[in-house]
């Protein structure tokens, strides 16, 4: 007998659901593997990975700047030959510059840096947050992290102190958060989102959610809003924020907003937490001082899509002096997070400016993901919107289209004898018959007797959408 | 008032430990940055920080033919160039045969990889290991992670079910175990090494902690193993080897080899617990078939020294399916390790062998830096012979020395009276006078009424040496 297994090992663990890379994701790899091995028996010829942000696995391309400057950090030797760089590989002066700021600032991206990031891509992020908001920022309260991942687990873990301890989440949500809450045997206090005010956010509903945990003697510590929002793709406009940290204040809740697609916004305009925060503060003297504010950011997402890099950052308002040194000691432990990536952040907050050397090509690749991702957006929801039982709202922001399905009760039928959910049950056949990975919305939460699906827009052409179309009618054919 | 203090944070996190980056490292920090900016007040020039094994931030160069395989990783288009590359760079072909390689299984650096890794990564990593210990390996066993750091965390997470799991954990060890099970709220059950034997493994000694922790109610899982010992540098042999893992045997105990200093071994020769586990199951059919080992490895350690870049793997022999897909989930809730970080771990089991074009600057550079490593430990510990009230085993490994000082009663007088223990009073003098950074024994654990500090021999020079002898002459007289 092993020492460990199911039954022994923690329970919090075996507890936490992680859909985005759950059993679909497992069978989507394992047709892929088939694929590749020449396996002749599939009804389709190649996989399509909706299930995942994961620009660059799909279609988008890095940005040349960005990874020109990559390449010398690894290489610095490249530098003792400026003018091969410059006349025969295309680096323009500003790419060898920033090289060398960073290797100067850094030393070697092969070294531990600090263990909250370099102190001058700390310094980068709090111009770049000063520009952005228009208040200053301190160097001081940045954390670099691994991919935003790793911030809302460094936060997650220093502010949950037990099962009482309850953490307000949106339903639907991104999976990390219930995920990191079962690991730390806290609870999750779920809000809903409304889907019919384009999955905006209520904070009637928030209270209620609120009130009801409290009463059950959760002592609830902090509120979760991902904004643009995923899986919902929801943009807030910013009387909703002001209405969440006007309801923070009052309740004395620590808000963590979840900002990675924050450039991924098709209607409106992002307004950051940080700059309405900064603006209640001012307008109102007294009343926000002390609000708890963690805003996290990513480079997996937006036009930089460098998930593989693992880079992002957190930074903080309000937070007691002795509970930062906690996180700094926790962030410590596990030393620092990838320098390369670190580099990435820096050079997604610092891009080239009009009238540098590189602008004219960055602004060029900027845009012409923006609006190929628009585009792709566009397609998907039109597709939706033809289909029989299926409703989604218009593409607002993030990397997702989130959309309701109707299935007949025959095949609501059919899931349950496979003892899965209906939603499941439609993806893993949409799966089965045309390689393409969405994600049940059961993976993300959704309101009693809804079924959804989340599907990213990456994947470039027509044709994946379009075998999505069929399988749909085929399917409601088939169990209507 | 915030909502969070030090009084209502998680707990566990408060009282987890990390010296390796304490008060101590952060003094270090703001001496440097001190001196950056031209403080003159200070009574050393220089920041030493041989707190932290971290090569790259002192003076090992990074192998130029990995670097150079990641900067076309980086930066792809490079191959559009391959002539510039070959004639006017120095990449020679296997630069960049190699690079093709990778990206032909990975795609893009950018994109996420497989939750464990990429599959053809995994796959360079069984060859290695078959190489390395004469026994076939499982690509599907082995896990890419962020440094091993993250690979210890995933395991003890999934390991320790609550507080009375106790994991086996070496007296002194590196600090990352007794922080993680702070955090995780398990019991850490330590086993003292023996100095007297060259910080050797008894297992008589784990025995009566085993005995002694399952009488007081808990249940011990697993033992911890750092070979070559860190902090003590200690490199096992064999026999000791194999009498843990007849006692892990005996007592159902999943063995952890923590061997991220395999190649850092000055005395004898590197045994791994994979390599020694098999021979013994092969031995002794049936006897051993039922232990559960994770072997740990990574590239910030070695000739390789690329701390920052956050590579390492584990892999697994005899774990059950079900917990294995629970540390799938685990680590899929991060998404991936960092993929160019995946790449140098491929470089590191994979290097250029003889014929190879790269091959001889690799040998070269490979064999500097070990020699170098060499006659730094070999040179401090002359030194350390030279001090008075100062005891040092010979170099047999790592990147570190283990001394025991004796401070005369005063020096304790005075440390207590700072509220500090001798060993942190005399380290914080030591940075105070020197500027050399150095960890207090009592951040690794040591037996009651024993004194050490950890020292790495990265630096280069002999200078930090001098003023270190220099140093703890005048506190002896002082304190004498």
């Amino acid at each position: 007998m092993p020492r460990l297994n199911l039954g022994n090992i923690n329970s919090h663990v075996v507890e936490a659901k992680y859909a985005v890379r759950g059993e679909l994701a497992v069978k989507s790899e394992a047709y892929r593997a088939a694929l590749r091995k020449g396996d002749a028996g599939l009804p389709f010829s190649e996989v399509i990975s909706a299930n995942i942000g994961n620009p660059q696995q799909l279609d988008q391309k890095p940005i040349t700047f960005f990874r020109q400057v990559l390449s010398i950090l690894e290489h610095p030797q490249l530098l003792e030959n400026e003018q091969v760089l410059l006349d025969s590989l295309g680096y323009k002066p500003d790419v060898l510059e920033r090289a060398k700021f960073l290797l100067k600032n850094i030393g070697s991206v092969g070294a531990y840096s600090a263990s909250a990031g370099v102190p001058a891509i700390k310094e980068s992020i709090a111009k770049f947050l000063e520009k952005r908001d228009g208040f200053p920022a301190d160097p001081a309260r940045i954390y670099l992290s691994a991919g935003a991942s790793s911030g809302v687990n460094t936060l997650l873990h220093v502010i949950c102190a037990g099962p009482t301890s309850g953490i307000l989440v949106p339903i639907p949500q991104y999976p990390l958060y219930t995920a990191s809450l079962s690991v730390l045997n806290a609870t999750c206090v779920p809000y809903y989102l409304d889907e019919a005010a384009q999955w905006g956010t209520s904070v009637e509903t928030i209270k209620e959610a609120y009130n009801t945990a409290k009463n059950n003697g959760t002592d609830v510590r902090a509120i979760v809003i991902i904004n643009p929002g995923n899986p919902t793709g929801a943009s807030l406009p910013e009387s909703d924020i002001r209405a969440v940290l006007q309801f923070a204040a009052k309740e004395n809740l620590v808000v963590l907003a979840d900002e990675v697609y924050q450039t991924n916004v098709f209607i409106g305009k992002f307004h950051s937490f940080r700059q309405v925060l900064l603006t209640l503060q001012k307008e109102n003297p007294g009343v926000y001082d002390g609000v708890e504010l963690a805003s996290l950011h990513s480079i997996s997402k937006g036009m930089v899509g460098e998930c593989g890099h693992r880079g992002g950052y957190f930074d903080l308002i309000g937070f007691n002096t002795d509970v930062e040194e906690q996180i700094y000691k926790f962030v410590s432990i596990m030393l620092c997070a990838p320098v390369i990536g670190q580099c990435l952040v820096e050079l997604m907050v610092n891009p080239p400016q009009p009238g540098d050397p590189s602008h004219p090509l960055y602004e060029q690749e900027y845009n012409g993901i923006f609006e190929g991702l628009k585009k792709r957006a566009t397609a998907l929801y039109e597709a939706f919107k033809e289909m029989e039982g299926v409703e989604c709202g218009e593409p607002q922001g993030s990397m997702y289209l989130f959309p309701t399905i109707h299935v007949p009760a025959k095949a609501a039928e059919a899931a349950r004898a496979e003892g899965r959910t209906p939603d499941e049950f439609y993806c893993m056949r949409l799966l089965e018959a045309t390689g393409v990975c969405v994600v049940p919305g059961s993976g993300f939460g959704q309101k009693e007797g809804t079924l959804h699906f989340r599907t990213t827009f990456l994947a470039p052409g027509t044709e994946w959408v379009s075998s999505i179309k069929k399988f749909h009618k085929e399917f409601m054919d088939t169990y209507r």
